[in-house]
Parts: structure tokens; C-alpha cells; sequence
């Protein structure tokens, strides 16, 4: 009966939205919209017309991957060699994209007479972007959400922060974090595990609709874990409907996760010279071009620009490779979990053991857990790699007393959190605070909170400042050095105050 | 004597803005100016040129109340019938806005020969915004003055933090705030009381001059108490002299006031998905349309989507209405007073009382103030207004999952704070600290700070974070969970060393 | 050998440069291209592609000095009466300023057969712009280094902060600050000492090559003391290659250093009304006109208009001559070391002493070194000069409030740091810290930390938001009387929790 009713609104109005989606064609031939993709236009043109409008707008919207993979390779977008004969010669459109590998999607459901996913995952869009899928698959963005749940170390921190504090005689009491809350913090980057636990129906402007219930949803992190088992939400950073590349390469998108206080990588851009260059011209730039020309397309550096877009002179050759494994022109990891180190060699860090048998890239005492992490051959390659990219535009003397400046920077900074390590190993010792010697809570308590904004927030900070030349602030008096010295004089303070009877 | 030179100057000056303010017309018939607003023009195109050119780019130096009343009405930005007929058929020029209501207005002088008003009010602006103007005077905006200084508990929370210190014999002692303190902090945003104390002579580029001797003044705060008794500033989003409906759209206009640490909505805003997508994207959308068609002229929301500008579909069925009463299309209160709560009936909420007698919309312990506050019938009704706009692009199971998690955080947040109130309870029981008990001032000893951290920045930062559909950071570390749990244990540890012999 | 492997790789990249230089002039003859330059070009378009793209952008590759010296004055942006005739009738190229001045330069060598300096300093620009030269090496900025090198307790602040710190037994120790953290903090902004010591053969793209070596570089900061002896770089406003004014005009480049927490003025004016305007509108605006008009050009202040560029009104009247003294439009000093006072005479700070002997310009309890500051009349002369400024647009009773609440907030705010000072003089009496009257280092211990925060940090916010008429939340809850109040509260806290036993 519902079907019924479904198909007689799709009639009602099929028309006017045939119009609409040729319009974006300018030249030549209207690309076709497969008859499926066209009635989903049909209803949701009335019932979500915003997500059609930025879809009309789209590429995807625009051509074919017939016609795609007829242009030069250095322009194409698309990785795939050949897309299954159904999907050649029609635009990229709803149906297209939410209706495969329905077998392996446990969101997959019935929706007005169509097999429908709900989420559409790195594994659908590897259709077409196969290489793009499998460079991310490997990447510590695609294993973000379990990097944090499989490790216990992380994971009791998180719980430490986000558990619900209960006060009782004077008394903080824990109670286990909430589902919701998770999804909003930690995991709201990281990604969350998103389940069908069955189906429900739920009242929209069309009347009752069944759909999948889903756990942890709504979530576009970058490790989320879809319902077909993949990892990952290209929309994290390429957001529906218009999947622009323009967006994805703006700092915005970066800067949505790589934020201060504990990677504030967003921050320092923005008080960077090249920031500052970026927000002055980036109106006059083209960032929809591919390759993506130094000087012609662009004038400094955005966040894509060192880290993942393709690459190229003003007179097309590759300066850098596009790759969607964003931590792999990168040899140090600076985001000290506690201190800096070499680069993980896989995305999934839960691997990782330290001396002490704790699932850390370094020991608390900042020995590297060298098994895990890149050697010195691959971390000297990356470092050549990015240079390449600096090197258009600087001097290589510039560049290496840049790099320099950093690798200095590390150890110096790495030396700030040791002395605050010695601090709260100190407390530990006094019976001051109950943390690893006592088997208890490391993150819990007034001094152990101070050690950890040492580390997570300040060493962070300065360390970022300096790879990013530029935000002497963030280097300085907000969270930079001003912080690590004042923070340990805080940390000094409390056993002081703590040792009084 | 004084208006023999003026009107020598007037001549001298006059030829010339004629032809600059006719240019911007481009079509048909230029519009008139009146007589009196050319003889403004004429002298204040050579004293203050920059005002002058701002109105030159204004829709008000482009039409006239007659051609604006003959537009469809939903393209139709004047919400009058019918304005006095002198102002018909001329431009909305300096005269017609600053010579209006002259006796009502304390604040109306003689000027060159003119009677002028220092102040154009809300009152002035409902001779073509009569609805508008109508919405905004019922609003929590326009009676933000009153908000504050009405209330007893929130005046001596502002005068804690504004009253002068002095230090004697290492005890701190307060001296009361100064008006111009006042007027630059909370009442730069609440708006502060314009009052006319009489007349004075200031020396300007013509020489002396008589005006009108405001106190409080300049302020453009949005509870503005005008000398014409209204209440509000049409300027604090219109900013003079474009009064321009795109400044007003552009959230920068709305983060002037709405802001972290205590009301985070911009800042949150900047860093989630949509602030993502409107600052990649706003240089293509027409922040000028009326109505404002969700995908064609946007495609992200702004403040303004959210919380009242007219919306329609692409092809102009009305999503939500446009409003100048700010709330109302909210149920809940997320700025906690100390907890949520739902909205306020009123625009005044100087007028509710909760159990314990205080003029605070909930109890210490959480408990609201039901008969000041809007029922559950209400709430829904606002949270499917609201619903709908969300609809135009989400799902409606992601829209319903949203706001379940909103509900969900809300009550787990408000928890945080009862957390915290119950160590402030333990403070003040043993004398640590004195506020409610002992009759004395819960706002100014350290631990009684650390609890207003904890529910005016660090619950608001999560609860804005969870309801804008982002920021992470600022649910997280920024403001959020991290401090939330951190500050309670700061509480525990100063009532430790507190009670330290 | 190396010259002739250069000669080669010279000729093989010669010609498509010279059309690529060419395009940019549309009107009339190609402006030339110096031999020179043009051998410079021919290489470094394939080893930097980027900056030969940003010099082609530049006025600098567009126009020959010959022909800017034939514009009207006002429209002049050379201030030379003339230059060498070598320099005449070219183009500002690579060689036109990488040359100059050879025998002063210590960082001259021989690249590729040319003698080029790495550094291209103040005094080279001079050449050309010898006026903004002259005023910039009078003013703070040019002697930024020096101000805090030569300053013993400004180097001690600066140590204090910056030492790496070493935990022994409990006790925190101090080292040396180190030369790259030095360079990527304070003296990023406040400008390096850039020194040569010899000479080193690096590994480029194009084989080894043999550059001169420099100490603490790279560095763009504003008193950067260069090799040819020069203080400053003009790099740091106008970022090479393309020397624009659009990016000096545009507040991201202030913004660079003037920040949170220290000196908030970027964060202040992204949260005003004229930053609100500046945001919503700057896209239409011609940020590349000389003079700049009032209105026609810009429609609200960014730094540049208030502090140093040549405004006019829109029919080209003078409002405010150009000048690279940016603090000469000043009069009082906000930026309270450690109370605001008069603006210094000169622009080495250094120099000036106060009644304690101490190199400050007020002593600890507010005194002002009076002789080393401008006079009442020369304080009242800028005052009138960036008020012409604002009458452009506001009233003169409005323009004479604003100054009169800035007055006295300096007045109020410095009174709190006064307060502040008194709790840290308590806590040296009782020997809780040990400071001054122990002859022992005022900055390394909590309260004298917090007493720091008071006067650099939330004093300088809440000055900053009542100059720049606005940033309410700096005034309040974010750096300012919010955190003036409350860390007034922690310094007696500590020093109870001090006296414990």
C-alpha cells in the first residue's frame, strides 16, 4: 500500500526536476541521470532540496566517468581504470552511490521500492576512487576511532575525561561515560562504530518511514566504522552533497579537528605568515584546478598543499604525488602521546608496545618504541619529500635551518614534559597523588591533569609553532613556553601545598 | 548668527552631492530626495564623508517607501501598510529616520535650523518595520539592560567582577564599578541607559556646536534604553549607515556578542561543519535575496537561518518565517542560569521567581521556575519549527538523533554543575568559604569562581557545542569535558589545602 | 667548472621566462627586464617556480621606477625624487634589489657569477623608498630587538620564560635558553641578530652550492638586525615576492604579532563592529588604491587605516598622511610595562630609566620615567590627528566619549595592576617568594607568575577592547575583568596556602 502512495508522489512530481538537473551543462550534450537516481531527485527536490541543490552543483552532477576517464591522466579525478558498465554513462547521482554493495550493507533497506544504503563508505566511493580508498585505508585517519577504543592507555583517559562525576560527602565519584557524550567529543573526530540495531518508524513530512536504526549516528569521523565493516567518512572532509575538492583543500575542513589546545595545528596557521597570505588572496586563487599549480593556482601553502593534493609547477611537472595517506609525507610524529616520535609504520598505532609493555610509541620516560615506527631511511625519504615542496619557493639553505629549528625544537620541548614527568613521579613516590606505583588512575588528580596539559596542550603547541614557521604566540605566551615553565612551577606548588599538614 | 553661516556653507556645499547621491539608481526615475536630507547631505558629505557614502550604498538611498509597498510581498523587506505620506515618495534619507517623533525623543536638539535626534530608536524604525520592531520589543534582546540590573543576583555577580579593588593590609577590598567600566563590558552587548543630562558645546571641524549631553553613550548594546523611552538598537546588527540585510545574515555580526567563554556560539560555529561550508563557500551566495532560498542563495546555515530570517525552498514554499523576536524559535535555554532550562515566557526575565524566592529561572539544585517558563506544548511547537529547517538537508532520523543527543547532554552537563555546587555546598557548610549561608557575597572567594566556571563557560561550551552540530574541541578540551572534570578536582583540592592548618 | 655548468643550464632556460615576465603589462610597451634579472629569472623559474609567479604579480615586475615617478604625488607609492640611473628604465627584478649595496652587505657572495645578497634590508628598499625608510628606523619596531636584548629585566623576563628546565631532587633548575627557541619565539616577531660566519656548500636540486652562513636565520621579524648593519624587514608587512600593499593593508598581517594574550589587538578587532564590517564586506573593496579613500575605497578601518596609510576623503582631500612610524599617530602606550604611560620619545626603549634606576618606563608602583616620554603637547597633537580619523564617520561628541572611556579604563585598569603589585610586595615581605627585596629573580615563582598575567595579559586585554571601541568579551570573561578579578583571588589564596605550615 505505502508503495503505492510512493509511486503516485513520485509522479506527481517528476517532471520540473529534469529541467533543473540539465541546467548545469553548459556545453554539448546533456549528461544522462539513470532513471533510479532521477526518481530520488523526483521526492527529494520536495522533501530535502537543499542536498540536491549542492548536488546539482557537484561534478558528480556533471559528467560521466565515461567522460572522466577520457581526460589526461594529471587532470583526472577519478583512479579507477573502468567502473562497471551500468555506471558509465550516467552522472554520479543518489542512486549510484547509495545503492552499492548492498549485500555487504547492514544499513541497507528498503526505501520506496529501492534497495537504499543510509551510509555510503570509502568501500562504495572505491568504485571510482580505488586508489584514494586504499591509500586512506591504511592511514591512522582510517584507524582513528580504534586507535583510541583498542588502546587501554588512551582509553582510560578518554573515560577519565568524560566519565559522569558523581559528589558524595565531599567525595568525586565516576560513573561510566555515556554513548551520546562519546559521540560528541573524542569520537565525534575520531569516528564512531555505527551498528543497525534493527529498524524503526519514524514520522517524516511524507508520513510514517521505515528506515534502519542505527547506533552512534549521526558521525562523519575520519575512523568511523561503517555498517559495511570499512573505515572511514570521505564526507569528513569532501562534505555531501557537492564532495567538493575546492572545500576539502580550504583549511576549514583541517581545521574542524586539528585544533588547538592538543593539535593546534588550525591555529598556528592562522597566525602564520602563510596564513596570513592565504586569508589575504585566497579569493583570487583557483582551488578546483587539477593538478594543482604552485604560483598559478595557489600562492602559499594551505594545509593540502604540504600534506596530500597533487602537486605540480606552473609548467606541470609533479613537485608531490596526491595521496589520501595524509600522515605519509610526514616522518616525526609531533602530537606527543607523551613525547615526539618517529611515524607509526601503520595506520593502526594499537599495535604499538613501549620497554615497559604499555601500548605507547614512546615509554614515559621518552625512549621510542622503535619496532612500531618508521626507520631512518623512510623518515630521511619523507623529509626529503616535503622539502620538495618548501623548496619552490624557498632557498634549500632557508628550508634545512627549518628543519632544524624543529628537530631542536622537539628535544628541547620533549625535556620540558620529562621535567614535569620527574615532578608527578615525584608525587607518586610521596604518596602525594596515587597514579602507576600505586596501580591507580595516572590521569585523575590535580597534579596528574597538570602533567598532562605539559604534554597534550603546551609541548604541542610550541612544537606545532615551529613546524608550521610561524604563530610565535602559540611558541610563546598562549600555551607555548610561557605555559610549560608557569605549569611547572604549578606543578611544584601543588606538593608544596599537598606535603602541609 | 550661527545659522546665517551654516546656511552659506550649506549653498557652497550643496551642487555637487546631488549628482553623487542620484548615481547609485540605475534604472528608470531617480529616486527623490528630500529638501532636508540634501542639506544634511550637502554638509555632512564634507564632515563626515564616510557615513555619507555608507547611506550612498544602502537599499534606504535606493527606493522609496512607495516603490517598496508595490513588491510581492514575500520580496517585500518593509512590513508597514502604509508610511505618513510625506515619506512616501522620497528616499529614506538622514531627515526621515533622524528627525522622527521629536517629542518623545529627550535627546532632539536644533541643528543647523533642523530638530534632529541624536539617536535613531526601534520606535523610529517601526514607521516601516512596525513588525519587526513589534517582535524585537518582546524579545529577551531588547529588555537585556533590564535583565541585568534588575535582577539583584545577576547586578551583584556584575558587580563583583566590575567593581574596583584595592588592596590594604593584604585583605582586597571593593570599591564600586564606574559607568564607563560598566558600559564597555556587559553593557556594551546588554545595552546600557541613554539618558540626556542637558546641553553642552564641543568644539568640531565648523567650530563650536550644540548638542545634547548623553550619558552612557556611545552604545549600540541590543537592550539599548533610548532617550525616547524604547528599548534596542536596530544598529547593533544593521550596522549604520548601510543597514545592510547581508551584514546582518553574516554571523560575524551575531559573534560580536555570542561568544566564548560564556555564550560560545560563534566559536563553535567557526569550527563545525557548517561554519566549514560558509566560510569555503559564502563568496558565491546572495546574502541580499529576499526571501532567502535555502540551496540557491546558501548552502550552509548562519545564524540567521537558524534563528529568523524568512527561508523558503528553491522554489519559494516557506520553510520558516521571519522573526525579530530571536528566541522564538527555541524551547530550551542551554545558557545555564546555572542550569537549562526552558525558554523564558518573556522577553523579561527580571520577573521570575524559583522556589527559594531568587529571581533565577531554576533552584541552586536545578529545580526551574515552571510559571515564568514556556510548557511542554510550546517546546515542541518551537522544536518542529526549528526541525524543519534542519529537514531541508538532513534526514529526519538524523535531524530526531540530533536533538536527542541535545536533550541527552543537557541533562548529563546541568549534572556537572550540581557536581560542583554540591563541593560549593561542602565549602560554605564548613566555613571554608562564605556565600548563601552566612549572608555573604557566593560570587567572590576562589573556590566560589572555580563553580561559575563550571556552569557560565565549561557546561555552556559543551551544551552550545552538542546543539550547533559540531566543535569538538569545544565539548572536549576547549572549555568542555577536560574542564569540566579538571575544575571539580581544582574544587576539591582548595578545599583540601583550605582546610591545611 | 661550476660557472660554466650554470652558463649552460642558463641558456637551455632562457627564452619562455622573457614572454611569461612579459604577459602581465597589457597597455602600451613591455616594460624591460634587466640582464640581469632576467638570468636570475631564467634558472630560478624551474629551482623556485613559486616566488618568480608572486614577483609577476608584483607592481615591482609591472612598472619601472621611471614611470612611477611620473605619477601625480598623491598617487606615488616611490618616495625617491629619483634613483640611479642603472635602475631607471628597468623593472624592480631579482637583481635590482638582491644587488645593492654590495660592500655593507656581509652576506654578499658570488652565485652563479653574480654578487648577490642573500638579505634584501631596509636600506636596500630606501633606494626607492627612502622616506618610509627614514621614519621606519625611528620607530619601535626597527629597534623591536634591541628593546628587549638591551633591556636587563626584559632579558630576564624573557630568560625566565624561555630557560630549559631541569627537575632535580624536586627542585626546578634552569639552563640557558637556546638560540632557536629564542629565534622562533619572542625574537620571531621582535626580529633576530642575523649574522655571518662563514661560508658552507649546500646540497640543492642543482648540485652543491656555496652560500653564505647566517645565525638566526630564517627570520622576518620587524627589528631584525640585518648583515649590512639595518635594522628591520619590510618582509614582515610586505611578504615577499610580491610586495603587495593589499596584504600589509589587510589585518591578518598585523595579526601576525599583535595578539592574544599579550597585546590582543587582532583578537580585539575580529570581535569589533569595524572588524564585523571589515568581514562581511572587505571582498568589494579596492584594497590596492593609492591614496586610500575614505568611504569609496574602504568602508570601515583595518589597522592600516588608523595607524599608518595615506587616507583621504573620497574627493582626495588629506585626512592622514602615510607613515612607517606606526606609533607616531599614538600618544599613550597601552601595552602596560607595567602601567600604560605617555608613547616613548624615541624608538630605542632601552634607554629610558625610571626613579628606581630600573631601564622601565614607570616604576613598580606606576610612576612614569617622565623624560624619556612624549610631552602633554605632543601627546595632545596625535590625539587630534587619529580623531580626524574617526569624525570621518562618527561625531565628535561621539569620537570625544570614546577617548574619554579610554582614559579612564587606562586609569582603572592600571589601578587593579597596582592592587596585583601590592599582594606580590606582601608576599615578598613575609619571604613567602623571593623577589626584589632578596635580590632575587621577580619572575620565576606562582604569585609572581600570576602577578605577570595580571599587568601583560588581562590589563592589556581590557585596554585594548576600550581603544578599539569594542571585543566587549575582552573587556569581561576572556583576558579581562573576569580574570582581573579572580586571579587577584588566587595571588591571596596562594599566599594563605603559602602560610600554612
Amino acid at each position: 500500500m505505502k508503495k503505492v502512495v510512493y509511486s503516485l508522489l513520485l509522479i506527481l512530481c517528476l517532471t520540473p526536476i529534469v529541467l533543473l538537473a540539465q541546467q548545469p551543462s553548459q556545453k554539448g550534450a546533456t549528461p544522462s541521470i539513470s532513471q533510479e537516481t532521477q526518481a530520488c531527485l523526483d521526492c527529494h527536490k520536495t522533501y530535502t532540496p537543499g542536498i540536491v541543490e549542492d548536488w546539482l552543483r557537484s561534478l558528480h552532477a556533471k559528467t560521466t566517468p565515461a567522460a572522466a576517464l577520457k581526460k589526461p591522466e594529471l587532470r583526472r579525478r577519478m583512479s579507477a581504470q573502468k567502473v562497471p558498465s551500468s555506471l558509465e554513462k550516467v552522472v554520479v547521482g543518489c542512486y549510484e552511490c547509495h545503492a552499492l554493495n548492498p549485500k555487504t550493507h547492514k544499513d541497507n533497506f528498503d526505501h520506496m521500492g529501492f534497495q537504499i544504503n543510509v551510509i555510503v563508505s570509502p568501500q562504495d566511493c572505491s568504485t571510482c576512487h580505488p586508489v584514494e580508498a586504499k591509500q586512506y585505508s591504511g592511514s591512522k585517519k582510517a584507524h582513528a576511532a580504534g586507535n583510541l577504543l583498542k588502546n587501554p592507555v588512551f582509553n582510560l583517559l578518554v573515560e577519565t575525561i568524560l566519565s559522569k562525576k558523581i559528589v558524595e560527602n565531599g567525595k568525586i565519584g565516576q560513573k561510566p561515560s555515556s554513548d551520546f557524550t562519546r559521540q560528541e567529543t573524542c569520537f565525534s573526530c575520531h569516528g564512531t562504530e555505527v551498528k543497525v540495531t534493527g529498524t524503526e518508524t519514524i514520522q517524516t513530512a511524507m508520513g510514517g518511514v521505515d528506515v534502519p536504526k542505527l547506533t552512534n549516528w549521526p558521525n562523519q569521523g575520519v575512523g568511523r566504522i561503517n555498517p559495511d565493516g570499512s573505515m572511514g567518512a570521505c564526507s569528513s572532509c569532501h562534505p555531501r552533497h557537492q564532495f567538493s575538492i575546492e572545500v576539502a583543500r580550504k583549511p576549514y575542513t583541517c581545521g574542524q579537528c586539528h585544533l588547538d589546545p592538543d593539535v593546534p595545528a588550525w591555529n598556528v596557521y592562522k597566525e602564520s605568515k602563510h596564513g596570513n597570505i592565504y586569508f589575504s588572496n585566497d579569493q583570487k586563487w583557483n582551488f578546483n584546478a587539477v593538478p594543482w599549480r604552485i604560483g598559478k593556482d595557489f600562492q602559499t601553502p594551505t594545509c593540502a598543499v604540504c600534506h596530500n593534493s597533487l602537486i605540480t609547477t606552473p609548467d606541470g611537472k609533479v613537485v608531490a604525488e596526491r595521496t589520501h595517506d595524509f600522515g605519509s609525507r610526514l616522518w616525526v610524529r609531533l602530537f606527543g602521546l607523551i613525547y615526539s616520535h618517529p611515524q607509526p609504520k601503520h595506520g593502526d598505532t594499537s599495535v604499538i608496545k613501549n620497554k615497559d609493555g604499555l601500548p605507547l610509541p614512546t615509554t614515559f620516560t621518552g625512549e621510542p618504541a622503535l619496532e612500531g615506527l618508521i626507520d631512518e631511511k623512510e623518515q630521511k625519504k619523507r623529509k626529503q619529500s616535503m622539502s620538495k615542496v618548501c623548496t619552490q619557493c624557498h632557498a634549500t639553505s632557508w628550508t634545512n635551518l627549518h628543519f632544524a629549528k624543529l628537530d631542536h625544537t622537539i628535544l628541547e620541548v620533549d625535556q620540558m614534559s620529562l621535567a614535569s614527568t620527574q615532578l608527578l613521579l615525584e608525587a607518586w613516590k610521596h604518596n602525594l597523588a596515587e597514579g602507576l606505583p600505586q596501580g591507580q588512575n595516572p590521569f585523575d588528580e590535580g597534579i596528574e591533569q597538570m602533567w598532562i596539559r605539559q604534554w597534550l596542550f603546551y609541548a604541542n603547541s610550541v612544537k606545532y609553532a615551529s613546524a608550521m614557521t610561524g604563530a610565535p604566540d602559540y611558541a610563546t605566551f598562549k600555551n607555548g613556553w610561557w605555559n610549560l615553565t608557569e605549569n611547572l612551577q604549578h606543578m611544584k606548588d601543588w606538593i608544596e601545598f599537598k606535603k602541609k599538614k
